[in-house]
C-alpha cells in the first residue's frame, strides 16, 4: 500500500459487519488498499478483536471498531449515527453447518434478525449499497440437476441445512426489499465457494473455535500437532482420485471479489438499482487428496490421514461457474490452492493458537469500552508483566514478581490530564527541548508551538503521549517472550513537524530475563526530512508498595558528563561534570527526600560522533542502574542512545507529587536539531530508518 | 356448548397467538367447545380486544388475554410463567400480501422473529405441541406444474410474495428445529386455502383495517354501503364462467381443522414426534362469479360490480387436495360457500363497522393493564354516558351533559377495598339480607357466611360486586343506543349458594332519552334451584360538582309502604308506612344534611303476589323520582321489581363519608327466601329464567 492511500480524504466509509472474522478481516485489508475507510462491527462471538488490532498495523490505518451485536438495534444505530456510512458489507452471522443442525433457532434468530435490523437502519439512514456474504450452500446439492456442474447463478436453490436456509432466507429478504423500492437499493449477493488460506503477511487468518469443520484448518491443526490425524470422508467418489471435488478459493481472492462487487455497486447508475447474485469461485475443482498433497508440500509434513466412510450430505462435485463475476465484476481468482496452503501454513506456524494467547490480557481504559483505549498486558500472570496503552504506546504498569515498579494511571483520564507528566509515554517527535521551538531543515524555517518556558518540549502540542497508536500485534514468538507492536501514523494536520512519519514501537517482554525491550523505528512516508528524537518516559519507584517516594533509591550511571545548559535549559555547547555516582564508584548516589535533584542530559561518550542508529547492529550500553535496599529490586537501563536524561521527578503533578518516581530517558541531545555537531543524529531523511532501543531490566 | 364443558377441570391450556384476529378468534370458540382452556396473546396491531371480550360471552368462559408482541421476549415469557401451557396455536403475523410487497422488512421482522421468540420460549418451557398457521401461498403458482391442481402437500413450494416467503421461512424453521431434536417436538403446519365467512352467532368475524384485500370482506363492505362497487379482476380465464377458481373454506370449518390437528398432536405418541403439513381446504373450487352470486343471494342485494383487467400474479385455479387432512386428521369441510355468505352477511349487518364503535372507549382500571380490569364507557363523548367495569359489572360513572351524577372510584383498588359500600355494583346472588345466612331449598339446609351482624348480606363472601364478569359485548344497534352485555359464571367453588348460575347483565344506554336500562337475566346451568335477588347499588348525587353531599335533594316515591324489620333488620312480616313523600304528595321529601335517614325496603304494591318476572312482558313501574334544585337534574328510577330499598348512605366509608350519595335499589323482598309468602319470587329453579329490569332516567 502507498502513503497516498493512508491520507485519502473524502474516502467512502464501508461498514463491515463481522469484520473481525476470517473473510471480513481479509476484506478490510483490501478495502483500505483500495482507498475505502472501514468501520468494523462485530459481536466477537466467534472472533477476536486482536484481528482488528492487527489489521491496523497491517494497513497502517485506524479502524474504528464497535463491539455490537446486529440484533441490538440501539447499539447498531449508534454506529450509523457516529459514522457517515456509504455502504455495507455484511459478513456477520453464525456459519457452522454442523452446529446449525444442532441449534437451528439460534442460527435463524441471529442471522436473520441481525440482517433485518441492519437493513432497517440502512433504510433509515439512507444507505443503499449492500454486499451480502452468501454461500454456495444455497444451491444445496446441485448434482441433483443434470447440467448444473459447474454451478451457474441460475441453478435453482435448495439449501439442505439450517445455515444454508438462513442464507437463502436473507437472499429472499434482499430480493423482496429491492422489489419494494427498486430505486433505493443496490444489493450484491456473493455466493462463496470454499474459502481457504490466509493473508500472506501471516498476521490474519482463520481462527476457528473448537474442532474445525473445514478441511484446511483441520489439516493445519494436525500439522501443528493440535489434532492427531486427518479424516477423509470417502475415497469412492467418481472423481480422478475418488475424493469429492470442491472449488477452493484463496481468501485474498475472495476478499478482492468484495471490492469488485462494491465498485460495481459504486459505479452502477441505473435508475432502478439492482439485486444480483454472483458466484465467487475459481471454476476449478480440486479433490480432497489434491488439497491434502498441496498442504503437505507447503508444510513439509506428511500428515497422517485416515479414509473413513462418506459423510451424510456430501456430494461428488460442487464447482462454481464464475463467468458472471468475471464478465460483470471483472473479477477472477488469481491464486492457486498451492498459494493458499503456503499462506495458511505461515499463519498456522506463526500463530499456532490463533489470536488468543495465554499470558495476554486486555482491559478497557475508558468507561465506554472504546477499543482504541485498551490497556494490554503481556506476560499476564507471570513473574514479569507489562501493561501498555494504545494512547501514547504508554507503559501503564510494570510488575516484577507481582510488584508494580512504575507510576501510572488506572485509566486514560489520568494520561489525558494536561498537567500529567508524560508518565510512561512514548515521547516524540522530539524528546526534550527545541530552543524557542524553532529549527531549520532543508533551508526552511519551522516554528513549533512554545510550550515550556520559551522552548518547545517533548514535541509540543503534537506530543506522542496523547496520540493513539494503532494495533497492537501481540505475539508469543517463543516461550517466555511476548511482543507487542504499535504503530503511530503522524501525518499532516496531526503535527507541526515536516513530513509524514510512521513510528513503530515494538515491546519485547522476556519473562525469564525480566527485561522489557522497547524498539523504536521511524521512517518518512512523505516529505524530505524531519527532526526525530524518541524516548520512553517511565517513572520508576522500586519500592512502590512500601514508600510513596524514591527516597533511599541508590543509583549509578555510566558517565557523569552532561550537557551544560543556560537559564532557559538550552545547551551552551559545553559538556560539564555532574555530581553523580558512576559505575566505577564504590558507593552509589542515594536519592534522598529532597536531594539530589537531577534533570540533566548525560552523555554516554562525549567522543562518539552522534549519528542515526541501526538498531540491528548497535550494541546496547548499560547507562544507569538503580537499586532499592528495601525491595531489593535492581533496575538496569540499557540503550543504543548517545544521551540519557536523568530526572528525579521534582515537578511531578496530576495525582502525583515531587519525587514519587525517577526517570532515565535515553535519547539524543537536547536541541540537537539546532546544533550543527548533533543535528545529524536527530534528522531523519526520506528513505532512512530511525532506530533506537531501550531496555529496562530487573533483578 | 354444554355446562359440563364450562366446568372442565384439568383442561389443557392452549396458547393462542393472534387469538384476537379473524381465524384465531374462531378457533378459540372451537377450542373451548372441545374442552380446552385458552390463553390469548395478541399485539392488537390489526385486531381488537373486543373480539376476545365477545368470545368470553360467546363461550361463557374466561379467556386470559395478554397484549404482547411476540417479538417482546420478556413480555411473552411472563405469559409462559403465568400459565401452564400445554400447546400453542400460532396465528400471530402480518398477513396482507399486497402490504407485504410494500414493507417487506416489517413482514420478515415481525413474522419470523415473533415465531422464533415463541419457539425459543416453548423450548425453554418444554412445550412441544405447536400448530402453525401457514398458507397455501407457500405453493405459489401451482399451475406452473403439469399435475398439481388440486394441490397436494407434496407440491413443490415457491411463494411469490414476501408474505408467502415469511410463511415458507417459518415452515423451514419448524422443519430444521424438528430435525435438531425430533423427540422434543410435534409440529403441525396447516396450509389454509381461502377462509371466508363468520361465526353464525354474528358476534365475531373478519374486521379488516383499510380496504379489504379479499373478495368476501370487500363484497360485504359494498353491501353495507362502505364501498361503491366490486371489482372483478378478469373474466377471461379458462374456467366455467371466465373468473378464477379458488378454494373457499368457512372459517368455522377452518377453526375445526385446528382442533383436529391439535387432537392429532395430542394423540400422537411416536418416539420421534413429527413435523407435518396439512392442507385445509374444501377440495371444491368456486369461481369469483359463483361466490358473488351466493353473496348477492345471502344479502338480498344485487351488488354493483365491474370487470377490470387481470391482476398480476393471479392464476386460473388454486384448489386444495385436502385428502391428507381427511385421512389423517379425520377432518373435512362441512359448510358451503352459501353458509359462509349467510354468516358473513349476519356479521356485516350486525357489525357494519366491525368491532370499533364511535362513542365507545375503554381504559385500564389497574396499573398492569389487565384487560379483565377494564372500564368501558358507552356513549363516550355524548350528552349521556355510562362507564362500566368488568369487576361486578359495576356502574363506575354516569355523566349527564358532562356532569357526573354517581359515586365511583378511579380504579379497581377502590372497589376491592373491603370497606367499600358496593358502590355502583351488581348485587347478587342475594341482594339485601338473609336472616342468619340460613335457608332451606329442596329440603336441604344451606348456611352462608354471616357478614352483617348476625345475617348474610348482599350475597356474603361470594358477593358479585368483587366478581369479574365476562365480556362485554358492546354494540350500537341504532343511532343513540349503545348496549354492553356482561356475563357472570357463578359456579361451584366460587359460591356458597346451590347450583351453577349464569347471570347476564345487559346495559342499554339511550343517549336521546338519557336513560340507562339494566336488564338482569339468570339461569341455572347445573343444580335444581338457587335463591336469586339481583339489583344495582348505584349511589346518586345529583349535585355532585357543587356539593359533596345529597343535601337538598328532593325525592318522591311510588309508595310509603315498607317492610317492617326487627332489631336485626329482618322482616317481622308486617308492612308499615314510612314518612316519605309519594308521587301524589304536593311536596317532596327534602334530604337534609343528617335527616331524614332511610334504609328501608319499600313495597311497590303490597297486594301483588311476588313471583318470578318475565322481563319481556313486565311493565316498568316508576318507583322513585329525585331532583336537585341547584343542578336542575331529575332522576327517575323505574323497575320491574316488587320492592325498592331507599338508602341515604349514612354508613358510606372507604373514601366516602355519610350522605355523599343515596341509593334506590329495586329488587325483591328482604330475606324472602325464608318467607313462605315471598319465597317464590327469589327462587330460581332449573329451566326457569330470572329476569328483572332497572332503568335510571335523567332529565
Amino acid at each position: 500500500m502507498t502513503a497516498q492511500l493512508q491520507t485519502t480524504n473524502n474516502a467512502k466509509t464501508v461498514l463491515v459487519t463481522g469484520g473481525a472474522g476470517y473473510i471480513g478481516s481479509h476484506t478490510v485489508v483490501e478495502l483500505i488498499e483500495n482507498g475505502y475507510e472501514c468501520v468494523v462491527v462485530d459481536n466477537l462471538s466467534n472472533s477476536s478483536y486482536d484481528s482488528v488490532a492487527r489489521l491496523e498495523i497491517l494497513t497502517k490505518h485506524h479502524i474504528p471498531f464497535h463491539k455490537v451485536d446486529l440484533c441490538d438495534r440501539e447499539g447498531l444505530e449508534k454506529v450509523f449515527k457516529e459514522h457517515e456510512i456509504d455502504s455495507v458489507i455484511h459478513f456477520a452471522g453464525l456459519k457452522a453447518v454442523g452446529e446449525s443442525t444442532q441449534i437451528p433457532l439460534r442460527y435463524y434468530h441471529n442471522n436473520i434478525l441481525g440482517t433485518l435490523v441492519l437493513l432497517e437502519l440502512m433504510q433509515q439512514y439512507k444507505v443503499s449499497k449492500f454486499v451480502f456474504s452468501s454461500s454456495a450452500t444455497v444451491y444445496g446439492d446441485a448434482t441433483r440437476f443434470p447440467d448444473m456442474i459447474p454451478i451457474p447463478e441460475e441453478c435453482p436453490l435448495g439449501p439442505t441445512n439450517p445455515y444454508g436456509n438462513t442464507k437463502y432466507a436473507i437472499e429472499k429478504i434482499l430480493n423482496d426489499l429491492y422489489n419494494s423500492d427498486k430505486a433505493s437499493w443496490k444489493f450484491s449477493i456473493l455466493r462463496y465457494f470454499n474459502p481457504i488460506g490466509a493473508h500472506p503477511s501471516g498476521l490474519i487468518g482463520e481462527d476457528p473455535l473448537g474442532i474445525p469443520n473445514n478441511l484446511l484448518p483441520y489439516m493445519a491443526q494436525v500439522a501443528v500437532g493440535r489434532r492427531e490425524k486427518l479424516y477423509i470422508f470417502g475415497d469412492d467418489y467418481d472423481s480422478r482420485d475418488g475424493t469429492p471435488i470442491r472449488d477452493y478459493i484463496h481468501v485474498v481472492d475472495l476478499a478482492k471479489g468484495h471490492i469488485a462487487a462494491l465498485k460495481y455497486l459504486d459505479a452502477y447508475n441505473q435508475e432502478e438499482g439492482l439485486c444480483r447474485e454472483w458466484n465467487l469461485g475459481s471454476g476449478k475443482g480440486s479433490t480432497v487428496f489434491e488439497v491434502y498433497r498441496a498442504f503437505c508440500k507447503a508444510s513439509g509434513i506428511d500428515l497422517p490421514y485416515e479414509v473413513t466412510g462418506r459423510r451424510a450430505g456430501d456430494v461428488l462435485n460442487l464447482t462454481a461457474k464464475p463467468d458472471r463475476a468475471k464478465r460483470e465484476l471483472k473479477w477472477q481468482t488469481e491464486l492457486q490452492v498451492e498459494d493458499s496452503c503456503k499462506d495458511l501454513w505461515k499463519w498456522a506456524t506463526e500463530n499456532p493458537f490463533g489470536y488468543q494467547l495465554k499470558g495476554v490480557e486486555a482491559r478497557f481504559a475508558t468507561e465506554d469500552m472504546n477499543y482504541d483505549a485498551r490497556f494490554v498486558t503481556i506476560g499476564a500472570g507471570t513473574r514479569f508483566q507489562a501493561t501498555i496503552a494504545n494512547l501514547g504506546a504508554t507503559i501503564v504498569d510494570l510488575k516484577v514478581d507481582g510488584q508494580s515498579v512504575v507510576l501510572g494511571y488506572e485509566n486514560e483520564e489520568g494520561y489525558l490530564n494536561p498537567d500529567s507528566a508524560y508518565i510512561g509515554a512514548t515521547i516524540g517527535r522530539y524528546a526534550n527541548r527545541i530552543a524557542k521551538g524553532k529549527f531549520n531543515l532543508g533551508g526552511k524555517d519551522y516554528q513549533l508551538t512554545v510550550n515550556n518556558g520559551i522552548n518547545a518540549n517533548h514535541g509540543s502540542i503534537g506530543s506522542f503521549h496523547v496520540k493513539r497508536f494503532l494495533g497492537p500485534i501481540v505475539q508469543n514468538p517463543s516461550k517466555d517472550v511476548f511482543t507487542a507492536e504499535y504503530i503511530l501514523v503522524d501525518n499532516g494536520k496531526d503535527t507541526e513537524f515536516p513530513g509524514d512519519l510512521q513510528v513503530t514501537v515494538q515491546y519485547t517482554l522476556n519473562v525469564a530475563k525480566k527485561s522489557l525491550e522497547i524498539e523504536y523505528k521511524g521512517k518518512l512516508t512523505a516529505g524530505e526530512a524531519t527532526p526525530l528524537n524518541l524516548t520512553n518516559h517511565t517513572y520508576f519507584n522500586l519500592n512502590k508498595p512500601h514508600e510513596d517516594t524514591i527516597d533511599g533509591t541508590e543509583i549509578k550511571v555510566v558517565s557523569k558528563k552532561s550537557v551544560d545548559v543556560d537559564k532557559n535549559v538550552i545547551p551552551t555547547g559545553k559538556i560539564v561534570d555532574r555530581n553523580i555516582a558512576t559505575f566505577d564508584c564504590s558507593k552509589p548516589t542515594i536519592l534522598g527526600p529532597k536531594d539530589p535533584r537531577y534533570d540533566y542530559c548525560f552523555v554516554v561518550d562525549e567522543n562518539a560522533k552522534p549519528k542515526q542508529i541501526d538498531t540491528s547492529n548497535n550494541e546496547l550500553t548499560l547507562v544507569a542502574k538503580a537499586f532499592h535496599p528495601d525491595s531489593k529490586i535492581t533496575l538496569e537501563v540499557l540503550s543504543t542512545e548517545p544521551t540519557y536524561q536523568v530526572y528525579t521527578g521534582d515537578f511531578l503533578s496530576a495525582g502525583y507529587t515531587a519525587r514519587q518516581g525517577f526517570a532515565v530517558e535515553p535519547g539524543r541531545y537536547v536541541d540537537a536539531i539546532n546544533r550543527k555537531e548533533w543535528k545529524d543524529c536527530v534528522t531523519l531523511k526520506h528513505g532512512e530508518t530511525y532506530g533506537s532501543k531501550i531496555v529496562y531490566r530487573f533483578s
